[in-house]
């Protein structure tokens, strides 16, 4: 196993980020404003920089790495497929290729029976919006505001959060609410009653743009960035049976929910659906190597055996990739990898933040599932309001001071950590936490 | 260097395509009528089975492996990052992906400061698109009908060819014609006045949208999949010409045409012209690890200084991406690897293929620059009508049993090995595609 160096450190540290700040253009910034960490390596749960300085990785980096930094099972077969064959096209067949297609869809449904690979999250969405318009013959894709599904075209459009109003170039895309008693849309007071409220205003927006122009409906089975929304028992059930009624594909996006993060293989198996199309990427092989896709139903499928699929990519189906996949379902197999989400959830994150909720009076609501939380910052328990975003650049500033890497998002902690992480791991970082929590209390 | 294994070959190559035709989609298909060649392996310019057949890559794949198979510099920084730091976010700093970013601009011209990494060529255009919009302030991208720039939402739709029909979900695109001297849409019977009337017909479709609305003109610099159209001396001049006359911005996509393909480490190079955006991919790593980019000028770099930039992706700058760039650049300037692809353009492939064309009475036109050629076949040299599909069919099969791999589109065999192909492997190349041209006219 790997372990932090610390010759030359600061020097290295140093120029890694002068061309950082030279050079490198960042996501979702304003340049000037972007002070980037430096990671120069990791273990698990761990990372560190040149220097030697550690951080318990309480984000999963962008909640990609469920089977933690450097697992070496996937490190090895990284190496080992470099050696072989590093790259092929998409229209030859490889075995690797081929057995990652295996390995996936044998943890999903039997209704799902093929997989087109893509680089990542936002062209795994392209290309199942793609798959779900084509089968149909229709238009519009219906998705959450609360959500987001990617930065191209179709996907930003599809996306409800702010990163959809400067890229609105494409059309077809409608919005609705989802279930999220905290801050309902629907004056609903109770979660059954939330569930139904949004079940109906679905249904009524379906109906209103003209069921027969809605190609597809396209939600994250755990709306994650938008604040790991778990939603309520019967949610995804009634809306499986809105796109029955209406002849309108399901497509659930597991990019972010899938592959352990929730305790699950797949998210949605904890809930009564099956979806026709679903995404994923991230925890599929960690983000060791860039990958993601769509799993298709054996019926969608059928609809391209005789007419051409129009979408594609230099890189669907990467050998290095593949063999990342392969290697990360293994090792979750093998190690109980998921299991240990689901334990860890339970028995440390779960009764630890509701702890932590009674005693931080800055804390609004917790909730999630396996190794998938969000702690919600409010500055006032009685109205709800978010604190302001300097309160959370303060807690995330308390919490990196503690060698802790924080996940911030708008006025929450998301407490994403590897699924991976040990029991142990897992309540020093809350204890971090809270630490951090009672320092930001103290100087408001 | 790895060589073909044959131990079990059948076995594994029965496999491969039990498992291909159970389980995997392919891009741009009818999946029923895909016939995949199985690829187990390649080094250099070569690939081959598990059975052993090995075959003359004459395609780079999708005309990405520059570098060609198995570059051992390129494999051994692919494995050595992978024990050291497979994956980290793109909002840290890293000293790969620093190193990856200078290796880049060292070869660009000094207007272009910062670079934006992604998965590949399709996300590269869509923030390149996304930069110039918000840059301007406008909306409408022009681009050329012959043009491929990827299968995401404004990407594909920015697309000329067929591939954009099904997908016009975005909007602000406008399409013009190129200069296309074989094929002139401007009635034109010479290069100069084809260039000209391409210049004019460009301006007058700007004038006619209205200049201010126009944020972007985007061309590949030689459009590649639609026929490795080298523009004649002064189009890319004029274009740029015309951008500044109007206050719009000149993106140059490089994904096909540059790190080598044209024997300039920039297409552009061989062209009076500096663009403000340049998107890569393929070649910049040779499609190793997926990744590309947007080279940024400062001017439009400083735009998102203080405003925060609406673009990003999981993977933006992944470690092992960079590796593979700062390793394969590298490789190509010690090793002389685009110089090559020029001598081989200049000394084997273009008198080869004139020769060819002169002989063989199904070629209509020949061009292209360093390992980047179009071999244009025609059922009437008089009247240019493109041979039928079924003749492309059977020069593909022809070559192919000859173990030669060619890449087939359209009307055209393209003639894009490797940049470090050897003259003699070029010679033979040139060889087989002769062989394979007279047995399908002697078929006819
Ligand atoms: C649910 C979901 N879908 C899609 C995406 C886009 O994935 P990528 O960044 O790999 O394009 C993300 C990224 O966070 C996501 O969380
Ligand atoms: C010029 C050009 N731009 C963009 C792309 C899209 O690249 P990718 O397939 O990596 O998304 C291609 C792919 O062939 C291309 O040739």
């Amino acid at each position: 196993m790997a372990a932090p160096v610390e010759v030359d450190g600061l020097t290295l540290d140093a120029e890694t980020v002068a061309l950082d700040r030279a050079h490198v253009f960042h996501s979702w910034s304003a340049q000037a404003r972007v002070a980037p960490l430096v990671v120069a390596g990791g273990s698990g749960s761990t990372v560190w920089d040149h220097a030697g300085h550690t951080y318990l990785d309480f984000s999963s980096q962008l909640v990609n790495t469920n089977i933690g930094h450097q697992h070496p099972r996937v490190v090895e077969a990284i190496r080992e497929q470099a050696g072989l064959l590093a790259t092929i096209a998409p229209a030859t067949a490889n075995l690797t290729r081929g057995r990652a297609a295996a390995a996936i869809l044998g943890h999903a449904p039997d209704r799902l029976t093929k997989v087109f690979f893509t680089n990542a999250g936002a062209d795994a969405v392209e290309n199942a919006i793609r798959l779900a318009r084509l089968h149909t013959g229709r238009d519009k894709v219906v998705s959450h505001y609360r959500s987001y599904h990617g930065n191209t075209g179709a996907a930003v459009v599809a996306t409800g959060d702010w990163r959809r109003v400067p890229n609105e170039y494409a059309r077809g895309h409608v919005h609705v609410f989802g279930p999220y008693l905290y801050r309902s849309e629907f004056w609903a007071t109770a979660l059954e009653e939330e569930c139904e409220r949004a079940l109906r205003h679905l249904e009524r927006i379906v109906q209103c743009e003209g069921p027969d122009s809605v190609a597809a409906i396209l939600l994250e089975t755990v709306p994650g960035t938008a604040g790991v929304l778990v939603p309520p028992p019967g949610y995804l059930a009634g809306v499986r049976e809105i796109a029955d009624r209406y002849g309108i594909v399901l497509i659930l996006d597991e990019v972010m929910a899938g592959f352990g993060r929730t305790g699950e293989w797949f998210a949605f198996d904890a809930h009564d659906v099956v979806p026709d199309l679903v995404t994923f990427a991230k925890g599929v092989n960690s983000g060791y190597v860039p990958a993601g896709g769509v799993l298709i139903s054996s019926q969608i499928a059928a609809t391209f055996d005789e007419r051409v699929f129009p979408g594609g990519l230099t890189y669907s189906g990467h050998p290095l990739a593949m063999a990342a996949i392969v290697a990360a379902i293994g090792a979750m197999e093998d190690e109980g990898i998921v299991e240990n989400a689901a334990a860890v959830g339970r028995d440390v994150l779960g009764p630890g933040l509701a702890e932590l909720a009674e005693r931080q009076s800055l804390v609004g609501e917790v909730r999630g599932t396996g190794v998938f939380w969000a702690v919600e910052l409010v500055a006032d328990r009685a109205t709800r309001e978010p604190v302001a975003p300097a309160v959370m650049g303060a807690v995330r500033a308390a919490c990196l001071a503690r060698g802790l890497l924080p996940f911030v998002a708008d006025n929450r902690v998301h407490v994403v950590p590897p699924c991976v992480v040990t029991p142990d791991e897992a309540r020093e970082g809350l204890a971090l936490l809270d630490e951090a929590l009672t320092e930001v209390t103290t100087d408001l």
